[in-house]
Parts: structure tokens; C-alpha cells; sequence
């Protein structure tokens, strides 16, 4: 079964974020699967995962994206 | 002098995502302005930052995205 279609943003403070990016450094280097809370919901995320750095800048603001992608398999 | 728009992406190897995730762990923590690079730029990140994490899941994909935000100071 399918989860359902999802897009929500919660903002962090800076103490709660920098718990949140050490927990998934250390989940990815562990290289299995992990599960991350993000807004209530606990996400599985795989380890086919694909990792990335976006860097937006424009309309007077700029932005860096920390992104895990993966598939949803069938 | 206002740096020009920019929209660029770039995928990393696990180790070299992790090693960034916790460069940036400890630089919010310092509480401080930093700088990260991203795809060849040094990006000036200020202290004034908002951190966010958005989930999104639809079209057979799913993504994480840990967020830095900040308005450009004219």
C-alpha cells in the first residue's frame, strides 16, 4: 500500500535542527535504513538514497538545501 | 553590489554529505555567520538564518530537504 502524497515544512529552532542533521549524519554513515520524525510522521528513508546540495539565490533571498531522494518502490 | 541569482544543484557521495551535514551541525552550533561551499561558490550563510525541513512525497519520489533560509541585506 502506498502511503499518501505529502508536502509539509516545519521550521526548527537552531538547537533542535543542528540534533536533526548530526542524527542523520550519523544514520547515513551508518549505511542501512533509518527512519527520521519530521512534522509528526516517521520517515523511512532507504539507504538507495541520493544525496544533494541545492543553493538558491534570488528575490531578495537565498537559500541551502540539504536533500535525500529515493524512490518510492512499488 | 548584489550578487547574481543562482539556482545549482549537486549530488555528493555519502561520506562527502555526511562530512558537510556535520561541518554545518557545528557551525550553527557556533552561532556564528559561516561559509560553506556548494558546487565551486562560498556561500556567506549569516547568523540570522532560519532552519526548516520539508518533506515531500508524490510522483513515485520521495524527499527530505533540511533547509537554510535568509533574506539578502541590501
Amino acid at each position: 500500500m502506498s502511503k499518501e502524497n505529502r508536502d509539509i515544512e516545519k521550521e526548527y529552532t537552531n538547537e533542535q535542527f543542528v540534533a536533526k542533521l548530526r542524527r542523520l549524519a550519523d544514520d547515513i554513515e551508518a549505511g542501512e535504513n533509518f527512519e527520521i520524525q519530521v512534522a509528526g510522521e516517521r520517515i523511512y528513508v532507504p539507504d538507495r538514497a541520493k544525496y544533494s546540495i541545492e543553493h538558491e539565490r534570488g528575490d531578495g533571498e537565498e537559500e541551502l538545501e540539504f536533500q535525500v531522494k529515493w524512490k518510492i518502490e512499488g
